[in-house]
């Protein structure tokens, strides 16, 4: 019986973002999924810009815009007027108050994009068995080290395979064999169920937005436009309710009938189809699982844990998250740095963002069918400062963009997402950290914990290219911690204290420094001490300026690759000398230390002092979760 | 014997060049290279801005990016000092006064882009076969159509074949069979000749500008660094010069004696290989061909006709814009649209050309060899503003870097780039047409005739996506007219006249419809009309507003998909409320129309005015160079 360290069930979205993150670092993995071949058409097909962040920093974003996805900037809503309907404006899909680095979504066929994770978990070593089902599991326990036994078949009963794995993960979508054997329940969070039918095909037709995400409201009907690739175009049409008179959860409608329907509802502008790609009808509940483990060694991300209508292209999004937020805690814990109980908070953190989805999907459905925009509405939302007289339909877009966009995903307080302390919220989890150096948000910074760094353009010292912040570091599996050194001359000695310290003995950088450090070749650019973080530094100079062996400390000169100059002007923070810290709201006076989880959320933000301080405030944020007893006090108890 | 459009000779960079652009408008191609397989190591390796702009257009940037390749922003210059050397200053590769879309120079490795080539060019049907060589070609003009004989062999001799061709062209490099037996002279344009050592491989080293373009002098010789792809650096160091007292051309020196030469320049700093990936030694003369072409038949490009220093990274850069220059006028003569007299144009534009390269490459040079620019002179040539008090030597920077970007590329006044007619310069061939209409530079409009269209960032109506304006064409092989509409209430009269006067029989875009133009796919986006031409529309106003049919006539309206708005705010017009108008020197009262050479070049300026004056100097700038009478005064004659 073979042992692996991970066995994934289901080759969609979360199943593959899983897997790619694993293979990347080295991690055995068995893969299978019950289609004999990747989705050939139809389904999931938006990218969010936060998705697509995440896609770029595991090299994979340019597969992607190789196959000329269309991008939506903005969406229009169309009304019922006298003549058929007429546009009541339009705003952007992800609007400017939201500092997104790719702000649209990215439109491509879900089958393309499955195919570009294949393609990079066979370029690491793994690959996907198809098409093989799961036939049963069981944590016996049995094994210290693989506690869980799985079995898979060939889905044609003909081959049988056994085996043992620290960690099963089902990605098997909605229906899940391992939620059900868990005996999870679903929870249907709105009781209003929908049929929905949707055709994506190529069209020819005289309506002027149909390269647009539109809503469009008729007397005849309803209907939702995305563009799609290759001149082809989804359309979604809401075939029953469960608040109809004749509700009937079976309802369907030919495909003949929803093209007739959407030429009722495009009047007075005229469609016809040159092809139809693909046509489905299903219906659609809103359910929430109330486990995403119970175990954590038997997880369940993506569909399997939560369902929701498509209007927003939020499926694949949430389900590449779920996954990004398990993988490195996996990580971690296999690696012998983090306890095992950070896992537990891949269910409070993700379960959270699931519950919102689902409130945020109820609310979006309701206001779809209850009431339209008006023209004043829409401007306002395209604006940057904040109108008094906004109404609350424009108030709720706003947060609803910012969420569907993934830039306002917020995880909560808990141990890896420093909190002050101070919130009133009593059911949230703190971060046991006491020193007077952490930064809350708004006082001291403009970054919050639980969401992702703020994008920044900067120059790169040592080949003097303009780069993106935020991308340099890969997906390599580390914490990454920022130094912003401000201007420095003042902040020279900080820097070399922080550096000193970060090198004794009881520092979380020695604590769980590589074995082979000696051996590391001197063109390892991203974990030459340790594998467990890596260092940027950002200085408030001209890039000129900036020798960076005679600025910084050897520990922090040897991540040369990763030292920038904030010298780059941003239309942002026009009048900033220092963009970046700035935008991060660290003045180029003090600095400061934005310590980022290897899933590109704020961990914590520290302030950058001469001393020790910096280097103890760093050590106990990571004391609160790794497995070693580092820092000053703890070294000395 | 099989008969050819164009037979190509080479497969470096000017021929895959070539037979790409050729093979996309669907000619029927030979194309021959006498190695067995593209570049192994090494060659030239420097993709420059404009370079870029045209892979782009040819949708092949993102298959080079798909490298990694090395990206140079700066140049760093280091002088020798008591303790060996020291930077002086550093300096923009493209410095922010050139508009550039992508102000870097792109470094990879010459046989990775020869194979993105050679994947487009099977893409389109065609191939490259290898290893042939030409072994005979005669203009004897046996067949009309087909006048060239041209004969090639297999480099084993095993295998000939013989076929007519309208078109040889020569890409051979330096030595080239074609060249010598028409007898073309090579000038030698400066008497001074070098022997170069070329060096690529992965170092160690602690010199901080290791991955930056440096030019390094020192008391034991001079070197220049060239970053690379994959860690690598590329080192020239001149071995040996004609003004050397022991001057041998033959001169040589071996990798270790290399070695050792660079440490010891680069002292204090060390410098020690992991490995080298490409070692040699050349001697390298300033050549020029006194001729492209003899017949307009027969013709040649790339180092076949100009050699020159590698320093300034010119000579693939060079040999891509010949062909690009040449291929769209073989397309339009063998398409009946152009008379075949345009051919004449590609030697005039493209050796002037040549020679600016081999007057800069003397006095670069020279510049290096003789001193060094000071800190302050450095400083000054990276700020916009023209300082009082800057040196010749930063002039002359200023005036190299726009010419080595390739956005300097300035053809002289002839039949297709317009001109006012009042230019001292008696050698150049005038453009014809008189119309009072046509705008001058700095009288009207900030463009030049025989210079790129200046990049703008726009957005696309249809889907509002923020694009690239002057990408939004492809390499189509069409005029690119651009329609700069102002202000739409003020101009909508103007526009429908436009419209009305390109409808009628005796204008260009009737002369040269297509014949299956009833039978056009809906779905074209470019070329619904004519293959001669595309247009593109920009509006002076927000995207929202802009209500494609109701505002522009049926004939523009059907090229939806190059509808503008000019509502994109650009940091180098901080103040225009049009800032694509604002950037071509446009005013938004009034517009303008921009006539685009297929190759990106600006033909002509005119203003637009109601009535048919507009389109009377479009079809006056075309006549003078196509085949049939358009117009209405020649309609008339």
């Amino acid at each position: 019986m073979e042992n692996y360290d991970v066995v994934i069930v289901g080759a969609g979205p979360v199943g593959l973002m899983l897997s790619s993150h694993l293979q990347r670092w080295g991690y055995k993995i068995k893969h299978i999924d019950n289609r004999p071949e990747p989705t050939p058409t139809g389904r999931a097909d938006g990218i969010q810009p936060r998705s697509l962040d995440l896609l770029r920093n595991m090299g994979l974003k340019r597969k992607i815009m190789a196959h000329d996805p269309a991008k939506v900037y903005e969406v229009a809503f169309w009304d019922p007027d006298a003549k058929g309907i007429h546009r009541t404006g339009t705003w952007a899909s992800c609007p400017k108050f939201i500092d997104a680095r790719y702000p649209f979504t990215t439109l491509l066929h879900q089958g393309l994009i499955e195919r570009v994770f294949i393609e990079d978990i066979e370029k690491h070593g793994g690959k996907v068995q198809r098409p093989w089902t799961i036939t049963g599991f069981e944590n016996d326990g049995k094994d210290e080290t693989y506690p869980v036994k799985v079995s898979i078949a060939h889905i044609n009963g003909v081959a049988e395979e056994n085996m043992r794995t620290k960690y099963l993960f089902s990605g098997e979508g909605a229906r899940s064999f391992v939620r059900n054997k868990l005996g999870i329940q679903i929870r249907h969070k709105d009781p209003i169920a929908y049929v929905w039918g949707v055709m994506d095909g190529v069209v020819r037709t005289d309506f002027p937005d149909i390269k647009m995400k539109c809503t469009i409201h008729s007397d005849a009907g309803s209907i939702m436009v995305i563009p799609r690739e290759a001149n082809m175009v989804r359309l979604y049409i809401q075939i029953a309710s469960s608040t109809d008179p004749d509700w009937n959860p079976r309802k369907t409608a030919t495909e003949n009938q929803v093209q007739d329907a959407a030429k009722r509802i495009l009047k007075p502008y005229s469609i016809e189809w040159d092809r139809v790609e693909w046509y489905s009808v299903y219906p659609i509940g809103q359910g929430l699982a109330d486990r995403y483990t119970l175990d954590e060694r038997v997880f369940m991300g993506g569909d399997c844990c939560h369902t929701h209508s498509p209007k927003a292209g939020q499926g694949m999004n949430t389900a590449f998250l779920d996954a990004a937020n398990l993988a490195w805690k996996i990580h971690h814990v296999e690696s012998g740095w983090a306890q095992r109980s950070i896992l537990k908070t891949y269910e409070s953190e993700r379960r959270h963002i699931a519950d919102n989805l689902l409130n945020f999907d109820a609310k979006y459905a309701k206001l779809f069918s209850s009431r339209q925009p008006s023209a004043g509405e829409v401007g306002a939302a395209n604006t940057h400062d904040a109108h008094p007289d906004e109404s609350d339909f424009v108030k709720t877009f706003k947060e609803s963009c910012e969420f569907t966009s993934g830039y306002g995903i917020a995880y909560k307080p808990n141990v890896l997402n420093w909190s002050p302390g101070d919130d009133a919220d009593q059911n949230i989890q703190r971060h046991p950290a006491t020193s007077p150096l952490f930064l809350p948000y708004q006082r001291g910074t403009h970054l919050r914990t639980g969401r992702i760094l703020t994008p920044a353009t900067v120059t790169r010292v040592v080949d003097a290219n303009i780069v993106h912040l935020e991308q340099e570091i890969p997906l390599n599996g580390s914490f990454r911690i920022y130094i912003f050194g401000g201007l420095p001359h003042l902040t020279q000695r900080a820097i070399a204290n922080l550096a000193t310290a970060l090198a004794k003995p009881t520092s979380f950088l020695r604590a769980y420094a590589r074995a082979d450090e000696p051996a590391v070749s001197p063109h390892e650019r991203f974990n030459p001490h340790s594998r467990f973080a890596t260092f940027a530094t950002v200085l408030a100079a001209p890039r000129a300026g900036i020798e960076i062996r005679k600025l910084l400390p050897p520990l922090l000169a040897r991540y040369k690759d990763l030292v920038f100059a904030d010298d780059v002007p941003d239309m942002r923070v026009p009048e900033a000398k220092a963009p970046a810290h700035a935008k991060m709201g660290l003045s180029q006076e003090r600095g400061g230390v934005v310590v980022v989880r290897p899933d590109g959320y704020v961990g914590c933000v520290v302030r950058l002092v001469e001393g020790s301080g910096t280097a103890d405030a760093l050590n106990e944020y990571f004391a609160a979760f790794v497995t070693k007893r580092v820092g000053a006090e703890r070294a000395a108890l």
